[in-house]
């Protein structure tokens, strides 16, 4: 890969995942992130709803970023059945949530932002995702044995749900797990050879 | 799941990857296989190919599966350009193959055999993956720092080059790292169903 190694990359995630994913791209890398609410206006959809976020998630490093940083946030989100599904929060709601997916295809919608000193440049990556009819007990087991309240539509396509449940995707699965990366590395092979 | 826990389950491979896809169904099983040579008749294509070598691997069974058994075979392959692409016998094989990839979707199919005492059904599974262009640096890191020998087409999803080369997938992700796990839920369920 053509990436610059004078580039101060700063991941803005705390999600294990998507430090795992940017471990691969042969770049070091820090993780700085400041909380911020995941709300956004009501009559966002989609793509909209993730690329807000992630924008936000930006925002408090304007003030801070120096001449050689890079600060990547990021936001993923499920969207089905027109509307967005966030983290559950509680058991009943990840239960819906999961009940919802069932026999049908949603989107996963991850968006990139790329803050620089002098730009802001977002991307979105959709991947369709269809999960088999899966039964009650499945989902409650899941529920009970894994953590679905960190994780958009209470699912992850790499836990037991994820493996047994998911019957086809199309596009990107690392997109999916929360990063798109290979759509990561380019951007920043860009950002690097703008000197 | 609806799975019948009478029946004694034997996975006839010695993949740590579908061993791992294995344990995540909820039923003992136990792990049995004798040792096939994946040679094929040159006119196959295909799914017929990963077909031919999951059936020959369930022939040593046949001798000595008991009533209440069922021994699950299972063969992966790369198509791709009208070719199947096993596993690499040098780096520069795997070199090869990688490059012939780069840049191209092709299919990972896989095939798994049901071998119960009085019958034997083969099913497979196809996912087209694409890869986007991937320079030679990064196939020769990957051909260094992991295996390729033991996977056809030289490659896995889940390590580096899957990663940061594979741009889509279309279909299901578990067939691509070698067992479709939930078609091969299906298959049990229905045969658990069978008395």
């Amino acid at each position: 890969m053509n990436l610059n190694k004078n580039k101060e990359i700063i991941l803005a995630s705390n999600s294990p995942r998507r430090k795992f994913f940017f471990e691969l791209i042969d770049l070091p890398f820090t993780i700085k992130s400041f909380e911020t609410k995941e709300i956004y206006p009501k009559d966002l959809k989609g793509a909209s709803i993730a690329r807000y976020i992630a924008t936000k998630k930006a925002s408090p490093f304007k003030k801070i970023i120096k001449k050689n940083q890079i600060v990547i946030t990021a936001d993923t989100i499920v969207w089905h059945q027109n509307k967005c599904l966030g983290k559950p929060k509680s058991k009943n709601q990840a239960k819906e949530m999961l009940k919802s997916l069932s026999g049908k295809t949603h989107e996963v919608i991850t968006a990139v932002g790329f803050l620089t000193f002098d730009n802001f440049k977002c991307i979105d990556v959709t991947t369709k995702v269809t999960f088999k009819e899966i039964s009650e007990s499945l989902i409650e087991d899941y529920i009970k044995e894994q953590n679905p309240f960190d994780k958009a539509g209470g699912y992850a396509i790499q836990e037991s749900i994820g493996i047994l449940g998911i019957t086809k995707i199309v596009g990107s699965y690392s997109n999916v797990v929360g990063f798109p990366v290979s759509e990561v590395v380019d951007e920043i092979e860009k950002l690097s050879s703008n000197k």
